[in-house]
């Protein structure tokens, strides 16, 4: 049966760019009401691609963007199947600076193998992967009157690049309609070790966050640095020598019990890793940095993924502008920030940054703390089902297995994922690191548009073997 | 003579305050050029004012706004006498926030026994301590077919509160005419203690200030901190931990060799600064300060006049707005500045700083170091004969000897005055430390400026014993 979906997607795959195309032109930007109406429209466009892919579909109203949910008829899957939650978003980012393109944004453009258009890859690109190897299914099986080889959940969110407001409280009420077996996602990129290669990669981990605006306040006012300077403390002073206090001389934090939770790198991972070709120096020379650092006893992949890590976000208080101004100020802040490893929890984290800046000797002077954000780790399993499913999708697809990898950024979604239905999220991505998200001139490679979706198609055929 | 010139004073009391309040009255605010013309008046006011005192007066023009000179005819000063070179500047500060004043800041007004307006204290009401002293002088001498006992230049500039850019200039191009054997500078405030009394001081000691922007550049381009976070140096991370280090844990700059030339305070100095009644707690207290803290082995008082001080004036860098933005900065930013004690130099001082941050290890990342500014200490003779006459002439018209004092504070006109014209600075003033100087609702108190043409017209007097 694969074989004849495989051969579909071959035939169908000008239309398939076509569609692309289609929802492309749609600038479904989430975070400017102006483009309310488009926004609306991209869902639509995605319900109505649903729906052609054999599947029930109900867009969801919400008080923002709506949230499209479509489902297999369960007449229509074997009986006994595995059920899979596609999770994607139809939202994009704003296309700004607009003069930085080569063609409009929303004018979908090929060259050199490559689509261009904002959400080319992120995640338009991506989710269509997704409904090309369905429609794909959806087609052979109804000629051959056969059924899905999965039950297969579809939810398309529209607030995803302006903070998912609404994701939340959905996945609270439609817990029932949502249950399934694991969650799938594709929104992140191939594995490139830095030689010029891209191969398929599944990502099991994800570091959480703890987010803090940390303020030191002293005097009642700014002072005179003349009248005062040396007879009380500078907040600005103090709070640098707290927040250099922050680590030791290793670069290991330094507040009690930071690192007690951390799950340790297994020696599988560590051999798993180090045939992963990772290039340091490629990967910090492309940011102008020559130096690794860190917390020592750790290579550069561990200290991204495996680690956590603490970093100042930002630096504010007394005179910050041109030229030179005598004062004391009466407080000064720092954004302060965490990346949490996998089982590290981040109220935990909070409530020990919190006592150890209270322990602190600010000598008179008195914190305003602000928790502003916290999301937990994630880390599933490796050798799942659904993991060797889609493993085996790749050798079929590419020919090798996939590699496993970890990412040091945090997916909330993920996290909500797990707490709400107890799914893992299967993270596994086909764009490049050089796709320019976010930016002028994104892009998808159209080689990694055909491996994506004949790896879906394949992937869905191995949850029947499941 | 004397008596006749304070009984002039007394019986011209009414015409002085009237002659302040059309001064007053001229809204001379320097660094606003929609005031030049009022500043110009105000100029050629005190102009008009000198030659009523018998003196010849020239109103320079310079690239800024002009200054005024005028000198003692020699003929009229008896042989032989001392000569002093008074110093003031006739501009003052913008008067916003307007709202805040109880009556308009052009508008002098006595309510209390004090005067309020712009300029009251700072410095026009005090220039006019000595320019009334002057005028008495002049019509007793005259009177009486007497002399002068002092040849007597004054100088007023218009930019003092806006940079002096043109002074020093002016200085270096009129080294002749200002020839002299003393400053007199009457722009600060009595001793205040803190029990609600005010006496007479004299300031013969200023810091100084090596006033640094601090640069840390790390990453060519601000980087996600989930990505990099853990892997490379984070400029604002290092910023911390390289300031953290400026103080040891006594509060000392670990600066190598930035104690070695500050002055020791005598055993006279501390002596003297014991007695002054000095109130810590309310000095603090009135900035909301609960914790005296600095240099150890010394107490505030030392701290704030005879000892270096270090303050971090400013930090920047990364994301300061509200919320959380996961960022780590390409660079950090801190305006660090030092008070400098007497004998320290600003040039040493300057480099010491800068072999200092460049032996810190700072992983790969890179200094821009801007030298802001830069100001000697001074510290003049507690036994000049110029002291001396002004300790007398406080007998004479308080009652008692003032005391001496120094300031925390730079002056740099004070530097000038040293290096240029190799004059010490005698700084009396006769303000109160609730004059709002720089605020609304700015004022002189009616005693201060009737015991300020007393003393200075003394001072004139002890001057011809020299």
């Amino acid at each position: 049966m694969l074989d004849a979906v495989l051969q579909h997607l071959r035939d169908d795959d000008a239309n398939a760019l076509e569609r692309l195309k289609q929802v492309l032109a749609i600038p479904s930007v989430s975070t400017d009401p102006a483009y309310a109406g488009h926004v609306k429209r991209a869902a639509d466009w995605y319900a109505n691609a649903l729906r052609e892919c054999g599947l029930n579909v109900k867009v969801h109203p919400t008080g923002g963007h709506p949230i499209v949910l479509a489902h297999t008829d369960p007449a229509r899957v074997r009986d006994g199947a595995p059920r899979v939650l596609f999770y994607g978003h139809y939202d994009v980012q704003p296309p700004d600076p607009l003069n930085l393109w080569q063609t409009p944004p929303f004018e979908p453009a090929v060259r050199d193998g490559k689509i261009y258009a904002r959400g080319a890859v992120d995640d338009k690109g991506q989710v269509n992967l997704f409904t090309e190897s369905l429609r794909a299914w959806n087609t052979v099986t109804k000629q051959k009157g056969e059924k899905f080889p999965a039950h297969v959940t579809v939810l398309i969110e529209g607030e995803e690049e302006c903070g998912s407001a609404h994701l939340r409280p959905f996945l609270e009420s439609h817990l029932d309609e949502l249950r399934a077996d694991f969650v799938l996602i594709s929104d992140t990129s191939l594995w490139e070790p830095g030689d010029g290669s891209a191969v398929p990669s599944i990502c099991y981990g994800l570091r959480g966050l703890q987010y803090f605006d940390v303020q030191l306040h002293g005097p009642s006012r700014d002072l005179h640095s003349g009248v005062y300077g040396g007879t009380l403390a500078n907040p600005a002073t103090i709070l640098t020598q707290v927040l250099g206090r922050l680590f030791d001389k290793k670069h290991r934090v330094t507040i009690p019990g930071f690192y007690d939770d951390v799950v340790k790198l297994t020696p599988a991972e560590k051999r798993r890793w180090k045939k992963l070709g990772f290039q340091e120096a490629k990967f910090l020379g492309e940011v102008g940095v020559k130096v690794p650092f860190g917390e020592a006893g750790f290579d550069t992949l561990a200290r991204r993924w495996a680690r956590p890590s603490c970093d100042i976000n930002g630096l504010y208080g007394g005179y910050g502008g041109p030229g030179a101004k005598t004062v004391i100020p009466s407080f000064a802040g720092a954004k302060v920030s965490f990346r949490l490893a996998p089982n590290q929890s981040c109220t935990k984290i909070a409530a020990a940054f919190r006592a150890w800046l209270e322990s602190q000797n600010v000598h008179g002077c008195r914190w305003v703390i602000s928790d502003l954000h916290g999301a937990d780790p994630v880390l599933s399993a490796t050798d799942s089902p659904w993991i060797n499913a889609a493993s085996r999708a790749c050798e079929s697809s590419v020919g090798r297995k996939p590699v496993l990898v970890r990412e040091g950024a945090t997916i909330p979604v993920c996290i909500d994922f797990k707490k709400l239905l107890g799914l893992d999220c299967l993270l596994i991505g086909f764009g490049r690191n050089d796709d320019c998200i976010h930016s002028p001139n994104e892009k998808f490679n159209l080689d990694g548009f055909d491996l994506g979706k004949r790896t879906h198609a394949a992937l869905l055929a191995e949850l029947a073997k499941v």
